[in-house]
């Protein structure tokens, strides 16, 4: 950490700072600029709890150098980390691709989507049972029956399945039935609910919050693997801006953000995104393109009857479509579907 | 709502849209413009719960007219409506004015700061007794203890206590410590809460979600409401934007937008929005002006000493300052506090 | 457009609003909703130039149903555009690889510069001759010399030259140098200059706006296009989000999304919007992928010496890597360089 | 300015920057943390221009310490600058209190304007002669013939005229009609425009960029006086977020960080940040409160009939009311109108 006097502080200022951090034990280097004098702070940060150096007469600010998360940083696991869910790998070689609707709507409904999307070669069955929802007026969810179709559905077709939950209270009966959990992105600061998947033990994909920035989700994924659940896996699926084109803005970049800061692998969802159907193609290509290690799609027999999201679901052709134009991309940078 | 069929659509879709429609027992008129067709939709658009019209064929977007909050509304109550937390209103001419440190600390320092803040003139105490934070590192509050010693401070002073929960399972206790539950800014979409402290029937402050939308705020205070508990105050706090020099961009347009669309009370809390100690009497200001109904500040006895949020939580001295400024601006604008 | 009364406005009301329609030689149609009267307006809003009815008694708001933009829209040239410049033609099956460094420095620099990005496989050398910057104490650009070493660099190596113009006067010393004008992201909204350029007939490269939305980017384009010159090529180049991981958030949507609403060709510029080099081979796989038309990149023969935006230009070394790798992801989607 | 070295940085490297710097006559302080090596500049950190540290190796980031702006900081005038425009001051204990239509419409309109903002205590006449608008098919303003009717209508009823200019090439005629020029949002960073401005000598009204920083502005302003004119008013008109209730979100708080961060006064214009004329009392009360030096505020003798802004423009009787209530809260902190 650096400590930036104000301008024109004083020695006895300057000397006050140093005690405090000799008394906590923590090295000091003085610069004296000709605009300001920077205090540079050596040793563990930590010793620090509970004082306020910013707060101190004459400190201008304080300016952090390392993040706060540590077992979801890169310098931990510069080779990155791998994710196993059953026989699946999420980080390796081979793109993870989950497809399913937004919602479980009926047996009908998710074991058609089951079938659909394991023929286009996807791996793992999405579909909520569990909606947080905007409005209290709107569609809520199956709840645990769509848990049981879920695993129904992807037990009679070979798939592993994701899906949200919301509540700690779930954690037992939700592990019964899913291969993976899914945070949403409402939920990402959710910290309670954070350390009950985390120790669960059962692999986690982490949507990133509407507004919440790279480190800020970092720190999410770190509440996780505090408590010793190392399976984690991002999800992008776009931020809010001021754009309005779109349902939120892709930010394609944490991508490569991710990669070069945190060992997890991530996956990209086009769906929630784009919002629009007619958008996914081309998102998906460009997070295979990318680096992404997998994407995340909503895929409904019949969009047009979906009790949800209805516009931003492919029909199984459509993903058909899509998963053939990902694997001529993912082959080109040196990856496969 | 308003469907705009596509530049080109045929008679033969836009029928079917209007069998769709009159299936439904919805009324429909058609206007042909001359760049697209218009139909407006006549009746209770929930009768179309689970038809995506947007996805027919033809269909260019569907406009909706209403909003999906009702109970929160200013239609339903165009007087606006009042909270009661035991002989405090919030709402009516008197500025609620709630104070305390961020976190509780210990019984000297909620003591402490208890008594400055009464001294001042506030009616309420806040504290915050669970804490969540943004890395899993950070001190996260003293949990049910922080409860207690904010109940013995307020019962000592003459205050109410008002306090953040967390998760459902703790209604019960909470209600024993706290006159109002205050619903943080990251938990302003964690739907199983909302429903939990509507069903509490305890005074609820709603804070608002660091990127929500006033209409998605209205839609969280619906939540709460639709489950019998009509005692919700909002509460602005800072929305996250590009601009970095204060912690969180107040929007203080959102109290007039609030007064035309909802029936509910606003308060502002400045300390989160600025995030630092030098802007807070000037937001203050700017809220009692505007009509904002009330007031919650972090006030610390020792704000360098305190274990979270030291830059934006004034003295019991700066708070006094404030009050009676706050007091001058108040009258010129025919309130009180 | 679509005039939604308010809840409770009278027949005296509606019939006023009707009148001025009518008055106006405009269509009515009248929807009686349960919540609210609904007023379709039928013929050529422009017609209503001057009248302001949702100034008028009893107005809620009026909803517009069509763009503002005519000629930049898809509905006019289906088929797309193709914009030529010399030989080279942008929006065909070929990308337009534009390179080169931030800015002309001197005439060394350049014509290494070029060199470099020719032997890679560039068709356009970009490079600023006049550089707008944040502070007035920055490196400002050598100005008309700057355009005169870029066309010496580019007759030498045979490459097209792009490059920034910013005022109006200056359209026919540019038009000398460049074979591109380039309308950077600040002045995406200077409409004089958008005006000049449109008189000039010269092709234009129109980076999108920082902040804008991507209708009023396309609003911009009409401003040229509106002055008989149709050359147009738009670049998104990054928009300012609250995420500070990179300089700015490439919206990597905006690709299906202008290809959706307007029959331009559009370019990424992922140097701007990362900021950084390290990101810039995945975004430029990630916009060649999702079907842009070009990219635009910044290329230095020692980034470490640039006098601007040092972090985030290539080597050309780097720059042949990258070349090499889009090749293979165009090849992926039915494309080439 | 610091340097931060990444984790692991060899004393090779640590060697190699310390040697740049002291190069170019720059002192250096060393601080060997456990995780990473920090590196003090001391000295004017303009000795580096064409030196980019950040790309040499083992260098993570650097942290500038200093604002670019010098002229615009606080630092060189402690005690704030006031603006003389005629015999109005800005910046002192009186409001400057400027309103008039958003267009300059016809001679009627502006003296009937110019009448009724007089009429309730305004100093100022504005309205736009020069029009920047979205699309090229709006009106685009009465330019020179609109500032003509300006001055005379200010000159009848002694008022001072405020106008915006959009081109270098205005500046002398724009000087024979206006008292103060405008530099409108769009332009904040049209850096010709601003030269031209500052070496007009006549005040400046520099509006924030839609979405500029604070630090932007500042450095705007910057450009204006290092011509030589310090007569800079700032003025802020709210800022492009994700909400859509309000036009823009109105960044109250730009009032006390521009107090602590810079010399120049700063008015608010609520009329562009609301969009809508029902919310701009609160906000020009909350401005008052706030401590901003003024209130530029859109005023039409028929906003009903206006060309341009219809929604958000008061009329002469809406205008004296809230300049009565403008008036109670500036004498409640001390100012007066």
């Amino acid at each position: 950490m650096i400590i930036v006097m104000k301008h024109g502080a004083g020695q006895r200022e300057i000397e006050a700072v140093e005690k405090v951090l000799r008394d906590h034990q923590l090295g000091v280097h003085i610069s004296n600029g000709s605009a300001a004098t920077i205090i540079g702070v050596i040793g563990d940060k930590s010793a620090l709890a509970g004082v306020n150096l910013e707060m101190m007469d004459g400190v201008d600010k304080c300016v952090p150098i390392m993040h706060s998360y540590k077992l979801a940083s890169r310098e931990i696991c510069p080779e990155g980390r791998t994710v196993s869910v059953g026989d699946a790998v999420i980080g390796g070689k081979r793109l993870a691709m989950m497809a399913g609707p937004c919602a479980v709507e009926s047996e009908e409904q998710i074991m058609e989507a089951a079938a659909g999307v394991k023929k286009a070669g996807a791996q793992f069955l999405r579909g909520g049972a569990y909606k947080p929802r905007t409005s209290p007026y709107a569609f809520q969810g199956m709840e645990d029956e769509g848990f049981k179709m879920l695993r129904q559905a992807a037990d009679a077709t070979g798939l592993k399945v994701v899906s949200e939950v919301i509540a700690e209270d779930q954690m037992d009966t939700a592990a019964k039935y899913c291969d993976m959990f899914q945070i949403g992105a409402r939920n990402m600061q959710n910290f309670r609910l954070l350390k009950a998947v985390g120790r669960s033990g059962v692999p986690v994909l982490l949507k990133r919050g509407i507004a919440s920035t790279i480190e800020e989700w970092l720190d999410a994924a770190e509440y996780i693997m505090s408590e010793g659940n190392y399976n984690v896996v991002l999800c992008e699926r776009g931020i809010r801006t001021f754009e309005t084109a779109t349902r939120n803005t892709l930010d394609i970049s944490a991508v490569p953000v991710i990669k070069e800061r945190s060992c997890l692998p991530i996956i990209v969802d086009p769906s929630h995104a784009a919002g629009k159907s007619a958008y996914i193609q081309s998102l998906s290509l460009a997070a295979a393109a990318c680096g992404a290690d997998g994407l995340i799609i909503e895929v409904h027999p019949c969009p047009k009857c979906a009790m949800s999201d209805a516009k931003q679901q492919l029909t199984p052709a459509q993903y058909a479509e899509l998963f053939a134009e990902v694997r001529r991309v993912a082959q080109a940078v040196g990856r496969e579907v």
